[in-house]
């Protein structure tokens, strides 16, 4: 568990974790990374922090320290979207249902939070941290350069992050392969006879959003098709619903004949949208989903979808945080079974668009 | 607030709630009631309360009563119920971010737990209070002469009640109106020419679910119909696929020519095993939901449901409750918009089963 913390008090008497970042010439997060052991700093960095700490007296708080002794025996979710999310979007009812699981077994409670922008994401973690309120926190939606991952060094709250970050973290990663369901739904939809597929994706803010639109992308070059029309949303039903219409604005030889959502939410309502444009699913257009939520099998057409298992990564997520608590070892990054296309209805041979 | 708390320490040298019970021949929460100044006790049962308190010599804890002082910033919320149900049952995560939307405004959190039984709730309330974690509860599901209001009230944890409680309680209640749109699916039903309409409901140790399907019976009676078939479930979307292979295993001439159901997901499971089962939705079957949850309006054909506002509720319930935790004044029961019937095309005209 990172124990380096910045001392909050006594500002001017002591020396703070800003004076050794500054005086090695490195970040704040790299004085945490090193202080903890990783082994992500080059040596030669990890040398001029080491020095820089030893020259200034620099050591961990000692009033930190004992402050992450005391246990919460709870961990902390919290999520810079919208509350409305938790109702309309089936991963995060599941994952939270699974992270519930494990701390149910472990006699711990998840502490939960919706907070309206990154800023104020921090503002919590903050005092989470400060009143004792978690002993760590599962940090979902991982970003480009996320700089929540040094944050939380620096605050010595202790997170697991859902899938590996793209920058060094001390943090352990439970990972799920989510670009194979996509490469595969992109074969299976060109095996079916169609050359224009569209992706309607999630904010690209987001790593898993960037990395879900480059598999299709990269599958659809692998096959010598362009990746024509990509549409970014909020992940929002109604904007599953409205990437419809906007693809059926398009000119008729550039209308997809299959699309491939972020979500099922988006799936179903770009079903729906599609029927109510006069159009036939699959016959008339083919829809892919992706998450496998308990209804999309139960509606009309049954949806084809790339199943992950949101339950799965939840309890995983919430095991691994756990054991990381209590032994204060990174372990090696956990990998779930990869997300895997599940053939239903929604989709089907292409019928036409071969002008 | 309740603050009057049954000592925990030195419960040998001195008097405890359970002592004043004993001599004042009543419940240990009604003296917690008669304590807080409730005004639903009767006059001499007071008297006699407040008789044996004084004789006694017992007042409340100085030690819990501080421990309350520490406030948590975090109201809990601790389902008896499968953490499942968090994913697959569209009320509780609408509930749960209606919670968080009124806790985000007033910068507090969420704790939230899924226990296996009753007797883990309670030790969960236990735990949760004597370690300071929150500040309230917000209760649901509550059941026929619940326990867990006078052993909340005994434990000096608020708590806000989802509904009224069939017995007295300390607690403020945030309610909504079920039976209404409860007996309107089935006017609706009867005015489309239905005179066998089943009931599909939820746990009847629940009071929501005792309470629903008196509405049912009522209105049928009203109707001069008979109450002839009701099938008690988990809530869960299996079991609502299941009581449609029970309603058609029945002889013909007592089969229902429509279901009304007490949540969504159970309605959805139902249209599709209809379907399977080579029934049309609705000229062979009529199906009514309860909820409205978002993907309703797009299933195939769409649901009609009566909708209740679970977002609205749990934001209420939680505003209720920072107010009741405010102030120590238990506010008159709060009153939300009754359930409504959403007319869609799961629920159409009687063609058949007049024999």
């Amino acid at each position: 568990m990172p124990e380096i913390i910045e001392p909050v008090t006594q500002k001017q008497a002591r020396p703070t974790i800003n004076d050794v970042a500054t005086l090695a010439g490195t970040s704040k997060a790299t004085v945490s990374f090193v202080m903890n052991g990783r082994h992500n700093v080059a040596a030669a960095t990890r040398d001029r922090v080491l020095a820089a700490a030893a020259e200034l007296g620099w050591t961990p708080s000692q009033q930190a320290r004992s402050l992450s002794n005391s246990r919460a025996y709870a961990i902390g979710l919290v999520f810079a979207r919208p509350p409305e999310t938790l109702g309309s979007d089936a991963f995060f009812a599941r994952f939270i249902a699974g992270v519930e699981s494990a701390l149910a077994d472990a006699d711990q409670s998840l502490l939960l939070r919706f907070v309206a922008d990154p800023a104020a994401e921090q503002d919590a973690y903050g005092k989470l941290r400060t009143h004792g309120r978690v002993d760590g926190v599962v940090l979902t939606d991982v970003r480009h350069h996320d700089s929540r991952i040094a944050f939380l060094a620096d605050l010595g709250l202790p997170a697991v992050t859902l899938n590996r970050t793209d920058a060094p973290s001390p943090f352990p990663a439970v990972s799920l392969d989510d670009e194979r369901g996509t490469r595969d739904a992109v074969d299976y939809l060109v095996g079916l006879g169609h050359r224009r597929i569209a992706y309607v994706g999630g904010p690209e803010i987001y790593l898993h959003s960037t990395r879900r639109r480059l598999a299709w992308q990269g599958a659809l070059e692998t096959h010598g098709l362009a990746a024509h029309v990509c549409i970014e949303t909020d992940f929002s039903a109604s904007s599953g619903a409205r990437a419809v219409h906007e693809v059926l604005a398009l000119p008729r030889h550039q209308q997809p004949t299959a699309i491939i959502y972020a979500n099922d939410s988006m799936a179903i309502a770009g079903v729906v949208a599609a029927r109510q444009a006069g159009l036939r699913v699959p016959q008339d257009l083919s829809i892919v989903g992706f998450d496998d939520a308990e209804l999309s099998a139960h509606i009309n057409p049954p949806l084809t979808t790339i199943r992950s298992d949101s339950y799965g990564w939840g309890r995983t997520a919430a095991e691994v945080l756990l054991q990381f608590l209590h032994t204060g070892d990174k372990p090696p990054e956990r990998m779930l079974p990869p997300a895997e296309l599940v053939i239903r209805q929604s989709a089907g041979p292409c019928l036409g668009g071969d002008d």
